[in-house]
């Protein structure tokens, strides 16, 4: 017995934050030892420090499932998110712009509690983007924030890996893919970043094989998991842990494994301004076009254009008018 | 006897807000019945209902003559600015941002009051941006937030005349005027807007022809002051009233009169982006070279050329390294 037609085609889960992007120089990284290119999670104080020694930034909605879930939205998919923000004017900045985004964002805000989180995100003139995150509200998202109705009603329910950081997400986590799998669901998953990896490797491997249908990672995550130097390796380990393992690969593209199956997909050339939410719209176009039922190659196809737009541009949300045009073309 | 070196060339005072903005379609504007290109004042309850209906959107420091002071700190002047942010995340952020840029901001945060000014702007294909300003703290800026001290030691005090909205801040400006003269430094102000001109016309006819030694105005706000359809006739008004007029007039460039001199300055072609900030950076440009000492041609043709870097991206404030190399080009 198949399950009933779902209310959404994706339910992402993740931590909700509002991002600070700033151009600096390569001389900033070093001189504040920030780990190049990888998200670090730091404390109130140290955030107020680091904010300190930024230049002028611009603020933005970000989370990494967040910008997943406001992309796919305007790519068309219906989506619904979970995350914790605070009842502050950052946490108003989030919920206006996932619910402009077209996203259903039901989870009440935290009052009298941590602020909303944010990122820091150093860019340097190579386009890398160095993240520093103050999780705040987001350390409160429990299991008592997940929906059953809503997730039980959701074709993926998608998970970021960070989510292993605060310590009540964990919990959340395991009864969102019970309840998935329970509705007759898939259960996707982002490794997020190479060093939440290695933080939580020993729950992630947990996961990954007895909980996730879909897997998405780049080569350091995927690597970092199987404790491996070969990617083609951990591709393998990957493809036998999971239905469909996505893998991408920076400027050498992607490449989808479901079984024995393979589809390899070009990355598409660009100018890179910003790298900031590449990841991201790269699975927010796979997961709108698979969960519309196209071919694994179409889904890789789609997130790849996506993930250009991002690239192209500051900030991890490229406008609507420029993703509409993308759907259209595949 | 002449006035001892002043400690800064320049102090603004102004509304302190931060901008939220977004892009629209035309169909936008007339929905929720915009004055397209101006600036409206809105209440709470309108700021939270035009918010919601607008599409995700960027947030960053804004405000007029704050612009202005960011602008001209990174082109290499010695900048202070006097506004009133609330102790709140948004005014975290606007203090953040000046003070990366350079600039000197000793104005304490309103507590326990209304927070921290936010204009919405919405900028249409077109490249126009027409935005709702709710003033917040701005309302609470009054004399005593005027050092005396900071102002005496100011070559030029820069105050803009979206200052007359906000009801104390009429009384900071006269005495800020009256202050900066006594200590022989001069007075400069920008118009800010042709509609902010209609409510407080007397008002500004008093102080430009009495306080005021140089008046920055593009077509639309100068012939609004002087009540006249012909942009000549109000430039001759304006020479007669002020020591030093910098008009501005898009894309046809713009026009300085001293007395009976006049130098034309042709606008530098460009790509329009977004239209936000390009009179602030303007006078930025202008004021920089003023002050350092360059003739009105050269100052009119940096203020030229600091616009046309706020035209062609999105936001009021141009990255520093663009800057620094304008300012040695001149």
């Amino acid at each position: 017995m198949s399950a009933p037609s779902p209310r959404f085609d994706i339910l992402g889960i993740g931590n909700a934050i509002v991002d600070v992007v700033a151009a600096v120089e390569e001389g900033f990284i070093t001189h504040h030892d920030l780990h190049k290119g990888a998200m670090s999670l730091i404390e109130a104080d140290d955030a107020d420090r680091l904010y300190a020694a930024m230049p002028p930034g611009l603020e933005s909605s970000g989370g990494s499932v967040a910008n997943s879930c406001a992309v796919a939205a305007q790519l068309g998919a219906r989506v619904a998110y979970i995350g914790k923000v605070a009842a502050d004017q950052l946490g108003d900045v989030f919920r206006h712009d996932i619910q402009a985004a077209g996203v259903h964002f039901p989870t009440s805000a935290l009052v009298g509690g941590a602020p909303t989180a944010r990122c820091l995100i150093a860019v340097t003139p190579d386009g890398q983007r160095t993240m520093n995150t103050f999780l705040g509200a987001c350390t409160q998202l429990g299991v008592d924030a997940i929906d059953a109705d809503l997730v039980a009603n959701a074709a993926v329910t998608y998970l970021e890996g960070y989510l292993f950081d605060p310590p009540h997400a964990q919990q959340a986590f395991y009864r969102a893919a019970e309840i998935a799998h329970h509705a007759g669901r898939k259960v996707a998953l982002s490794l997020s970043d190479a060093f939440c990896v290695h933080r939580h490797r020993a729950a992630f491997r947990d996961l990954v094989a007895g909980h996730v249908d879909i897997l998405f990672a780049n080569e350091t995550e995927i690597t970092a998991l199987y404790e491996t130097n070969s990617w083609a390796e951990a591709a393998a380990h990957a493809a036998a842990d999971v239905n469909i393992a996505v893998l991408t690969r920076g400027p050498d593209g992607s490449t989808v494994l479901r079984g024995y199956e393979r589809f390899d997909v070009l990355s598409l050339a660009t100018d890179v301004v910003d790298t900031t939410g590449a990841g991201d719209a790269y699975a927010a176009g796979f997961l709108a076009a698979h969960t519309a039922g196209r071919s694994l190659f179409e889904a890789g196809a789609l997130g790849s254009a996506a993930a250009v737009l991002a690239i192209a541009q500051y900030g991890a949300r490229p406008a609507r008018e420029k993703l509409r045009r993308l759907f259209t073309g595949v």
